[in-house]
């Protein structure tokens, strides 16, 4: 995707079309192209352009490598009275995480926390996705996952962590949850990319360069490392998403997702963990949450995911807003 | 407590019978005072001087005002599988605490996940030692709550949210957890107070005036807002800590805490959210993490927690360090 395009405007059908051509023709199976289509469409439609119809170029890729289970079979496990566990076996993590929504939600509902840890999962989706569709339900949902190794500890010098992205979803009445989702990086890697693409410096704080000096140059961060958002702080946060969501759950930590995908070129499978908690069984209603979400717009402060709900709105009208120069891409993957 | 005074060492016996004596005479009963004892020569013993034997005066205080219940008995409720409940019943949260552990740590075994919920608790005392508490036991533990409105959301101009601290615990072999704990502001309130008292002004992104403008002055701080760490993210995690800890099991938002104890003189009384998992009931050992720990203090960056633990060991050779000013304080008002 380049930032620099054109935008046009699509169907959400021709959107779904192209999506289904591709991941059909990369060779997944109907089962995962299903909702990852789901997924991607939505994304586009919420204006998410990283994590919309983009990724059909990388899950192409991935598939073309050999580095993604195209028709892994999850396997859900009933593991503990609280836990779900999901093996994706090296699959996309979205269908694993809808195979073990049911009994994660059954599990919430009727024991007011469990846990959800996907393993073996390749992972390109947001996690707002996921934890919407919990907090659909009625629940609350908190979800995590580590990454690769972009991320240098705070005080530390060298990629270490990843870019571990935390989600969390409160169920409101009318539907618009509150919603979170956010690397624990204080950007994303693609933010970097596209300054240094653009020739930009960045914002101080963003990065180290490889001797472990702050910079400000794009080109040298990308070979030194991103830093945690909020200094010793977003660093202990993300610390915290690598432990839970990897060694908790049995997985792997991100340097160690690093050296798999490095050596053994066996792609970017980890793991994931979602908790879901229903208020229902505190004895109590998330409504007494509303008037907090008063007091914040009062005073002019914006509620996260605004961007995502008015993009969408625009998209239900007018169709999915898409970069003209990876429409093009797209149409050639599709056709070509 | 005054930053600028000399220190000395007293014995930990001194601590103790220090602490005994003010809180009898201050009225809380023997098992109220038994583990608020416990909390704070342990918090004076890892140097957390905020936490430590200075609460003391907070505790006479709040007693001599009637703002706690002194003698409170918590209530623990089965409320459902993976739920533990306490009320407070109005009095301070770490007999509440202390009373549920058992439940939530025989749940989070028996179950994966499970949580305490403590509401209407009289809360002062740092997270870290509780979720410590649990880490202890070979679970990891998560806990969080609200506080008083001294912090506007990010983006906004008035105060509203608490200071939020969210506390995280993992075991690790050899008897030092990965433990964080921090307020969820850029700063803590008191260390606005310590630099408005010194005359010195403030780094920036720590607070706004009264007007909703960023300000470097102490002053102005005071009588505007705190603003939280890591901007938008930071401001997004404690408004989670509000929704979970607060709503979430039926009890006050900071700002609502903030009315409550201005208008009605109830005192600082709300919730507090605990969450506990035993890696054991997925299948694991947390010992897999060590190689993360490992990597990050070769490279030079700090796990948290370091300084209270080397205070920690000086404690246990020398003794308790405390201010020369608090402890003569403190004498008075044992003796006065």
């Amino acid at each position: 995707m380049n930032e620099m395009s054109s935008f046009q405007r699509i169907s959400r059908e021709r959107g779904v079309e192209l999506a289904t051509k591709i991941l059909a023709r990369a060779g997944y199976s109907d089962d995962h192209a299903s909702i990852m289509i789901e997924n991607m469409v939505e994304a586009q439609a919420q204006e998410c352009h990283s994590h919309g119809l983009y990724r059909l170029i990388d899950c192409t890729k991935v598939a073309n490598a050999g580095l993604v289970n195209l028709t892994a079979v999850p396997v859900v496990t009933d593991h503990a009275v609280s836990v779900v566990k999901v093996d994706a076996g090296g699959g996309n993590s979205l269908l694993a995480f809808k195979k073990g929504l049911g009994l994660l939600s059954e599990k919430a509902k009727a024991n007011g926390i469990a846990a959800l840890a996907i393993n073996n999962s390749f992972h390109y989706s947001a996690l707002w996705w996921e934890v919407e569709l919990i907090s659909e339900l009625g629940l609350v949902a908190l979800a995590m996952s580590p990454t690769m190794p972009f991320v240098a500890p705070y005080g530390g010098i060298k990629p270490l962590l990843g870019t571990n992205p935390m989600a969390f979803s409160w169920p409101r009445p009318g539907g618009e949850p509150y919603t979170f989702d956010f690397a624990t990086s204080a950007a994303a890697r693609g933010e970097v990319e596209i300054r240094r693409r653009r020739g930009e410096t960045l914002p101080p704080e963003w990065a180290i360069d490889n001797e472990g000096n702050p910079t400000t140059d794009a080109e040298r961060a990308m070979s030194g490392a991103l830093l945690p958002f909020g200094k010793h702080k977003g660093s202990a946060i993300s610390i915290m998403v690598e432990l839970l969501a990897g060694p908790m759950i049995g997985d792997l930590l991100s340097h160690q997702t690093g050296q798999v995908n490095n050596t053994e070129n066996k792609g970017l499978v980890h793991g994931e963990l979602i908790i879901a908690i229903d208020p229902d069984r505190f004895g109590v209603s998330v409504d007494a949450a509303e008037g907090l979400f008063q007091e914040i717009v009062g005073q002019g402060a914006r509620l996260p995911s605004q961007r995502r709900r008015t993009a969408s709105k625009r998209s239900q009208s007018d169709g999915l807003l898409i970069s003209s120069e990876l429409l093009v891409e797209l149409t050639q993957l599709c056709d070509g």
